[in-house]
């Protein structure tokens, strides 16, 4: 399954290094150098579903590789900004362009369309890095004095539009440059408390190599391995209650987040106790995990960590016959009280296909044996994921699974399968822009909902989906609970018209907010699901979500705009840029 | 370790039925039929601490038994009390004093001692007994628009004064009556939704035949199991953010609770989404459950059910030679990620001593043998538990914990111990009522902590018991987690002097409080507790809540007098009854 070259015609796949101060090296995911051109048997299967030709690979477009340019003046007083540098020193305050549009956007659809067609419609009026929380206190005391507008910014992974500065008037807080420090270790305890600009990766490494870097006694991971791992921030997942690609083991972050520290325009720091549970009136960490950047600024926060031994991983790899018994699976292996997997995935018949083709087994000897074996293509379903924990309740829960998933009719595969998937898991995001190059957009939305509602909500979702002629759309569960999972949706789409791709993801958006599944899972809110939020959560459940804005935020300067819905009076609304109908997309 | 009759001496425990109109009807734990004098080895070592002949317990005193009368007029109007009656029909109104005092308090021993001195200090006006959430929507406007008091009477179990009626123009929604039903089953989802007012044993019966009762496929149990199981309610569990004895492998309340339904002074019914996770804002859930009350009425929770195989439970049961050792034992198996025991306790010596007396171990042969490896009285410490879930789990577990208990020096002991126990365990609190007839008072604090702080926490609150003469003070961890766990103090002392007991009482929450530990891993805060809460949780944290308070309740109606700390301002606190040193007492 290695990549082979394609045999007649090799697309002109645009692969270097694009210059710094383009759009495009902001709108590129990761690592600046590196690229993931699809392999052949999905190249092919794109072709076929868009009805293109290799002509049309050959024409790249809205590359975004022009010099960033945009006419957004600096509202902030020399004043003010001398005293933004006097709190953290003038070489950790940017006024320049780039640094401001390294932070005007995430990682969203709509911010990469942007980038590609030369927009950056919202930029903060200055950078700040600052250092200590200390500082951050100094920052936000004085914005909240003269009415500057603070929005963080974390690994810049968000597809919820969370840390465009959306407002005038404002600084961006970035913590990647200096916010990234470990405050302490306890190995007693077996938790980590560092800043929440430490990235993902940065964390990992720290703990995996703790004897060294810590000098701790075992080896430790952190459990959480979202799909932008590779440039999240630590903080970024608390504050959006993320989950990562082992959470049915691990826990969301919010089951993994022990205790934490913020400073809010009310004054003081928020500082939560270090226990794992406590009946001690409502939980405060869990009023500030999710509330991503609208209450006030994260300054610390403690997780639980765990033993790293991945030698010990087992994996597994099971096909079945159908989605409706992969889920019941699922389930069943949820309920069953004998451990949770670590990854487990279930893909639907379109993903299964997507995958099959990715990997060129769809319709090679391997595929038409598992046709032979009652596995038909368009039907069959496959379930993948790996174990971790001790290794003999790995076992048992390989046991136990495999037992569930034969009387459910599933045939075993090779755990090369979930290996190959494992290699691929974090570079996916890579191949989206060498595809968009072409006019292909991936993107993705994801909900959570229970057992009894899944095929429901699938199968009302999916109709809209594929309502769209000519629409790639593949789902998965990957997250999953004895009570419920999430429904993650994969949309391909072959378009460059930025309104096109908007009305379509608001439709899906509409789609779920119908279904009754809840609007996300763990991608979080921001300023792009904002608009669905009171729909789906009730008038008075949103009411007590203002009420603490109210008192967290009452002159309105933290994330403004729109986040988690707090704020979408018409007049707060930055209007949209005139290359779309204003106010026809859904978002801000 | 059967109930032998005391050889020289048995003393003349009260254990007949009290009139219905007695204190001691209201008074006494549970069952009013069933008593549980103590065994004769725990009756020596009592008469031993407190220097007590068998001729002190020849004169019982402050029984309880004189007729209920208390002089707290109904300062509601007949109009008020006829909309009540046209809201729950007239049968549902009960304006009698027996009905009044019948939830008057709770069983907080101050409760208990001011029953036995015949004070009933607060009593609501009127007890409603509603049926639906629609009677409750009314309720609230009405006792809105009114300024009328609610508070609320689930199982009235709470040590912490939760539904005592501190302040006058109230009323008491006593949902033991008719708010006690099942809402929904849905064996897909293993969740049942009921009422609030549904009694834990009701429920657990419900569940354990669901075959038969709810048309289920399997049997199912509830996992939630505090020692007041036999008279706690539901909704009791979820406000109050309880805890219960099997809580280390099904988690506490919140970890079980799925979703939930509130009806507050606010407006509207908040009614949360069933899933098991989302990333949609803060979780209402948790801003809920801990509330105690003070923002509104729970009138709906859905809780996860478990699958019910008593059958496979397997035991466990260790002495260690110190309770060091037991400690280090227990964070290893809790940080061990082989799944966790269901029950998992350890005794600290003077608890294991007093065990071990209980059952008549400590000073014969086995107590001896015990000495003779090195277990010595005043030194070992006893861990026992059960696990749950699947049966191969459990035995991993056993066998994981097994090998980590060696190698912190400890030796096996039968697994009848542990049965021995559980026996016990639901019927402990009965032993208080009649040892208390002889002026001795059994009573209990809790609190959390991180196992880092554990020892430092245990040894300052137990200075502090131990300080004061001829104190009985043993403690146990038994909610353990990866992180931390409880420290559980039990206190015994010998007074009949209300005021000498709540100083006693304040002392060891002050002790709480300077250690560093939270307040309560799940007897919650009440309004016993109340007055420490801002020093644990800071005034910034403490102004969230009061944040919540005045969004969901700004005329303070709900649960007045202090809950949680909301409404401390000295005009509002009730004055503490003349029979001792008013504001003393550091309750309300």
């Amino acid at each position: 399954m290695s990549h082979k070259p394609y045999k007649d015609f090799e697309p002109d796949w645009y692969t270097e290094v694009a210059p710094k101060d383009s759009y495009r090296y902001y709108m590129k995911w990761g690592d600046p150098a590196f690229n993931k051109p699809p392999k052949e048997g999905l190249y092919k299967l794109v072709k076929k579903i868009f009805g293109l030709t290799d002509e049309d690979f050959k024409n790249r477009r809205y590359l975004g590789l022009e010099k960033i340019d945009f006419d957004i003046p600096c509202t902030l007083s020399a004043e003010q900004i001398k005293t933004f540098k006097d709190i953290v020193g003038e070489e950790n305050v940017a006024e320049d362009k780039i640094s401001r549009a390294s932070v005007c956007y995430g990682k969203t659809m709509l911010d990469i369309l942007r980038l590609r067609h030369n927009i950056i419609e919202n930029a903060p009026d200055i950078v700040i890095y600052p250092s200590t929380t200390e500082e951050v206190v100094k920052i936000v005391d004085f914005c909240k004095k003269e009415k500057i507008n603070i929005y963080v910014y974390g690994g810049g992974s968000s597809v919820t539009r969370g840390p465009e500065a959306v407002k005038r008037g404002s600084v961006t807080l970035d913590l990647r440059k200096n916010f990234n420090k470990v405050i302490s270790f306890n190995e007693k305890n077996q938790t980590i408390t560092v800043q929440p600009g430490m990235s993902g990766p940065a964390l990992e490494k720290l703990l995996n190599d703790a004897p060294k870097t810590l000098g701790a006694k075992r080896r430790y991971t952190c459990g959480h391995f979202p799909q932008s791992f590779e440039y999240s921030s630590v903080g970024g997942w608390a504050v959006t209650r993320g989950a990562g690609q082992n959470s049915t083991y691990y826990g969301k972050i919010e089951d993994i987040v022990i205790s934490q520290e913020y400073v809010t325009p009310a004054g003081g720091i928020i500082k939560t106790d270090p226990v794992p549970r406590k009946a001690c009136g409502p939980s405060i960490d869990q009023i500030m995990m999710g509330s991503e950047g609208a209450f006030g600024v994260l300054t610390e926060v403690t997780l639980k960590v765990f033993r790293f031994h991945p030698e010990d991983r087992v994996r597994f790899c099971y096909i079945f016959k159908s989605w409706e018994e992969g889920q019941e699976a699922m389930r069943e292996v949820m309920q069953g009280e004998f451990g949770f997997p670590s990854a487990f995935r279930l893909s639907d018949e379109e993903e299964t296909s997507f995958m099959l083709h990715l990997y060129s087994v769809e319709d090679n000897i391997v595929g038409k044996m598992l046709n032979t074996f009652g596995y038909a293509p368009g039907k069959r379903c496959l379930m993948l994921g790996f174990n971790d924990g001790d290794p003999a309740l790995q076992k048992l829960i390989k046991k136990r699974l495999a037992k569930i998933c034969k009387k459910h009719g599933a045939m075993a595969l090779p755990g090369a399968v979930t290996k190959a998937w494992e290699g691929g898991r974090f570079n996916d995001p890579y191949m989206r822009d060498n595809m968009q190059d072409f006019g292909i957009i991936i993107d993705t939305l994801e909900c959570a909902v229970d057992w009894d509602r899944m095929q429901d909500v699938y199968k009302s979702v999916r109709a809209y989906c594929k309502s769209r002629p000519k629409t790639i759309c593949t789902t998965h569960i990957s997250h999953c609970y004895p009570q419920g999972a999430n429904l993650y949706f994969i949309f391909v789409i072959y378009t460059d018209d930025i309104q096109e791709f908007s009305d379509y993801h608001s439709g899906i958006l509409d789609a779920i907010q119908k279904s009754g599944a809840c609007m996300s899972h763990h991608h979080g809110i921001g300023k792009l699901f904002a608009p669905w939020l009171e729909g789906q959560l009730g008038s008075d459940e949103m009411n007590i979500l203002r009420a603490l804005k109210k008192h967290f935020d009452p002159d309105n300067i933290m994330n403004p705009g729109g986040t988690i819905g707090l704020d979408l009076e018409a007049d707060q609304i930055v209007p949209i840029d005139v290359k779309w109908e204003k106010g026809k997309f859904r978002g801000i």
